[in-house]
């Protein structure tokens, strides 16, 4: 007998008859002899609908609009309940502040402070099911908070965290994490295991399967987690701290980011404080900044290349203009139509020659590489954005990621 | 400086140009000077498409619709708090449990037990208008209650009561209580003022602008009523334990009810305890008798007649078939093609004729009366459904109600 946390994203329960699935599958679980605590997302496409209504105001953050979102999951408690007592399984529907999930006060992306697990102990040790919100909280004056989007992943999570549970299954609609996306590659394989910090690197890459909050909140508390697929049987991808790669492939899996865009600052004096001279002005308008490279050039000057999001890309070089001209650099140059190719797997910390594989095989293509940056599980190239399925396909096949 | 509670029911919050102008009545009251409390109810049809979604379960009813229904009003606290917010109005939405309004645990009809006003006090003391959820409320183990359709005016009424407001304003979209339906007689008036009484007469006979228990409610704890209209300007009508009616007309209004039907039980034999044989069986089905009158008739046989609503007719009269044989009465005779029509005032007690008046005012058009039932503030008759109209019009010429 194992205690589970299980959670059904919003296309899980995005509809009367789905709901019913996830109480059968809910149902087969505790058949078996298992504990279990369901945190279940808002139906999908109701947190839009509620987020519309709010923009009609114009001052519509802060505790209302948590209020307001919170209703999305409320509703989902509510008729996973009914579902589940209809097929003669005891469930209570519990908002996050009857739990309670206890949170700061940042409205609209509240951090979890503290889970009372009492009523859950109580109502798991006498059989009946706590069906509870996903991404909402109290804070200490009893006002209701929401964790920000995706926020259901990180509930699930604390949850077990704080009630150890023995796993914590992530319900989703894909069947587990990919050593790439499918739709690049068609022989992309699903991965029985990874570890947290693999995961992280994928996550944050964007292979949108976890929240990568989530993804920290489990390795902090070493939760077991497996995402899984609501719609078809299968095993799903384990995400532990378990790092048994003995006879497995160093690389776990190449991820693709379109999202970012590239600015370099050509020309620039070669002097202390330069980078933050660059950075702080863009880090000032809440820019985030990704990959960060700097050259040195001739006659004691200095390139300064960084990533930024795509949406910032414009504003970005509008800060840099008249930056680079008081600073006496040569001119600002950029480049939204790139994309970020990354390597990752916790293997490449003991092996060497990654990179020089990597580089090889996307030059075999003709595949130019305009900025390179590592980690200890990660090797990130910037390519121009028309080489993007093609530097995927190659470095898929480089290391061997194909199912068989 | 006065308290005010208002209360806007769903067509008043039934889309965000509407909340916006609630928001602006609810500021022209606090630039005056006055501080408010807002209770309202869920946008117009929120509450039925939630219905709906439950009612896709067998087994929907208990503490999972009462979640499930709360989010109705929980959209409708957080929208206009945003607007209130917009015009620079200090506003916080609060849910049933956040006040916390405490009820029983009669989930879908909870019934009010207390009101913690710490919190309301001190967020009108510091200029905040509290937003408060009607319809809701939290049981004592925390876990959200309903109070049953129409009881967002029961809140209401019982936060001015707790609070002892100065008013407790019922904002919905007709202009006041009338001396008749408009619909039928053209020159009814709006009533200034009413009795609780009277209002509790005119809303059980189908007069539905308040609710029966909040009048109730408001007439326990003398809190003082006024129903306006969300839409137009006015003074709508004041509803208080007030009996002024000096100078004014004997009868306040004429009511219609269609939704009862007749019938009789005839030949009993007259014996103790007969009503409670014939009526017993009809209560433990849980239909609910209103008129009730014996006839003696010939040879020491009794007549029973008396009304049900009209969709419990038929099953009444498959109640009383087999019932009056075992009783050996003659036979069991019905009619579903009828009307109650009533005239109600508190004048009535101290003047006599009241009661003859009304019948010779119908015997002049020719209406035949079926069956009388009084009481201290309302005579009530029954005619035939064709008569409905011209019996309400003759009543309410014959007291001189129409407006001059």
């Amino acid at each position: 007998m194992a205690l589970i946390v299980q959670k059904y994203g919003g296309t899980s329960v995005g509809d009367i008859d789905k709901i019913r699935a996830v109480a059968e599958k809910v149902s087969t679980i505790v058949k078996a002899g298992n504990k279990v605590i369901v945190v279940v997302s808002a139906m999908s496409g109701e947190t839009n609908r509620l987020v519309k209504l709010a923009e009609n105001f114009s001052d519509s953050k802060g505790w209302a609009l948590d209020m307001l979102l919170s209703t999305g999951e409320q509703v989902t408690i509510s008729l996973l309940s009914m579902a589940l007592r209809e097929i003669a399984c005891s469930a209570t529907p519990l908002c996050g502040w009857q739990v309670p999930i206890k949170t700061d006060d940042s409205y609209g992306k509240a951090r979890i402070e503290n889970i009372e697990i009492q009523k859950l102990v109580s109502l798991t040790e006498s059989g009946v099911i706590p069906v509870v919100a996903g991404f909402q909280g109290v804070d200490d004056s009893g006002v209701v908070t929401t964790l920000g989007r995706g926020g259901s992943d990180t509930t699930a999570v604390a949850l077990a965290a704080a009630m150890n549970a023995d796993e914590c299954q992530i319900y989703t609609d894909v069947d587990g994490v990919y050593t790439t996306d499918p739709r690049i590659v068609p022989e992309a394989r699903r991965l029985d295991c990874l570890t947290y910090e693999e995961m992280l690197e994928m996550a944050s890459l964007g292979a949108k399967v976890l929240q990568i909050r989530a993804v920290e909140f489990a390795s902090k508390y070493k939760v077991k987690l497996r995402v899984l697929s609501s719609f078809e049987d299968g095993d799903g991808t384990r995400i532990t701290d378990e790092d048994n790669k003995m006879e497995k492939a160093i690389i776990s899996g190449v991820a693709l980011n379109k999202n970012e865009a590239q600015v370099m600052v050509v020309g620039v004096p070669d002097r202390p404080g330069i980078a933050n001279e660059i950075l702080g002005p863009v880090a000032q308008k809440n820019i985030e900044v990704d990959m960060i490279v700097q050259n040195s050039g001739a006659n004691g000057t200095t390139d300064f290349t960084f990533t930024v999001p795509r949406a910032d890309y414009e504003e970005t070089l509008e800060i840099l203009r008249p930056l680079a001209k008081k600073m006496d650099a040569s001119r600002v140059e950029g480049d939204d139509k790139i994309v970020k190719i990354s390597v990752i797997g916790v293997g490449m910390r003991s092996h060497a020659g990654i990179a020089s594989r990597m580089f090889a095989s996307l030059a075999k293509e003709n595949i130019n590489i305009k900025m390179i940056s590592t980690s200890e599980i990660k090797i990130s190239v910037v390519v121009e954005e028309r080489y993007s399925e093609l530097g995927v396909r190659a470095l898929h096949a480089e290391f061997g990621l194909e199912s068989t």
